[in-house]
């Protein structure tokens, strides 16, 4: 068995966006010589995620205004007595799901064909880590 | 390491539907082979997704009324100026999670006491792909 | 490749409760043996999920506001004709996603800074399992 992990870091302007990261996920599976295994990518916080999208303008509006009205931006959260204000961005990250696990199939991604792999920011402007292990042979 | 890569075809009559593949993915499990493993089950497409819920006709029925209300078709998304009219089955897509990862334990799918794996079709009429993944031993 | 499957009971005391399981889930790694591989965290239940998030009592109550809201508690869900009343809680356990894949990197889970396992139960007092699969090397 073959094993490798690869940590991508973050650091937004603003405080959403999606960044799409396919072709570097691409690269860390053709780096590892793993023919056939599985492709965990992962958020290393709770206010960001992974998911899988079209890379779509229009859509990606969508997403924000649907995410936003379900999972509203605002003071009085109960959390928000620490200091933070980004209760906002742990519920975005709940709904949203972490994280995701790919299938490599002949030493590639095996993704659809609209498949496009995104980091998923919903409080930037500050550091944050993306965890991709892969296992395979 | 064994690795076994499945992919099954769906071409629903409806726009949206439950389709119960519980059996056929067991199917592929056992002629894996592989003893102690886990198993990705996943949608290859943004409009459809793999989800494990009670085959319970009735909680069927509130899972879309809930999901309706939740991402509800309309035409005024953003990403219908490209022609396509299926924004609510992406959204529905990200809130349910594409896929599923589940254990092979003796050379059976580990799966609680009412779990049933379906896939959950939210714009069909069109082909489309779901890949299993199995590693293991 | 090495494997080990590992299942915890619960038990609550109330209908709905976040119990932290890090520390056993972290146990199980180091008894596992694994240096590097993949830790399912799954439910094997339709009413609760594991979910990743802060230990962060404010946010914590947050959640289940936003929860409730999103996937009311209430009496007339189709579900019921069954005689049961928890549709609500499949409906969390759907939104919430029933299970997380975490990395184990150098015989340790590779958690983020603040990313604590969480067992979500959403109908308790019912004994519940939870299945934790790991594979690696």
């Amino acid at each position: 068995m073959k094993s490798v992990t690869k940590y991508l870091w973050f650091k937004t302007k603003s405080k959403r966006e999606l960044i799409r990261i396919t072709e570097e996920v691409k690269k860390v599976v053709a780096e590892s010589g793993v023919k056939e295994g599985l492709c965990l990518i992962s958020s290393m916080h709770l206010t960001s995620s992974i998911i899988i999208q079209d890379d779509e303008k229009g859509l990606h509006e969508d997403i924000w205004e649907w995410l936003e009205k379900l999972t509203p931006y605002k003071k009085d959260y109960k959390h928000h007595r620490t200091g933070e204000d980004n209760a906002d961005a742990h519920l975005k990250n709940l709904v949203t799901h972490l994280q995701v696990v790919l299938p490599i199939t002949q030493g590639k991604l095996d993704l659809g064909p609209w498949q496009e792999i995104f980091y998923a920011e919903f409080d930037g402007q500050r550091e944050k880590r993306v965890v991709i292990k892969i296992i395979g042979e």
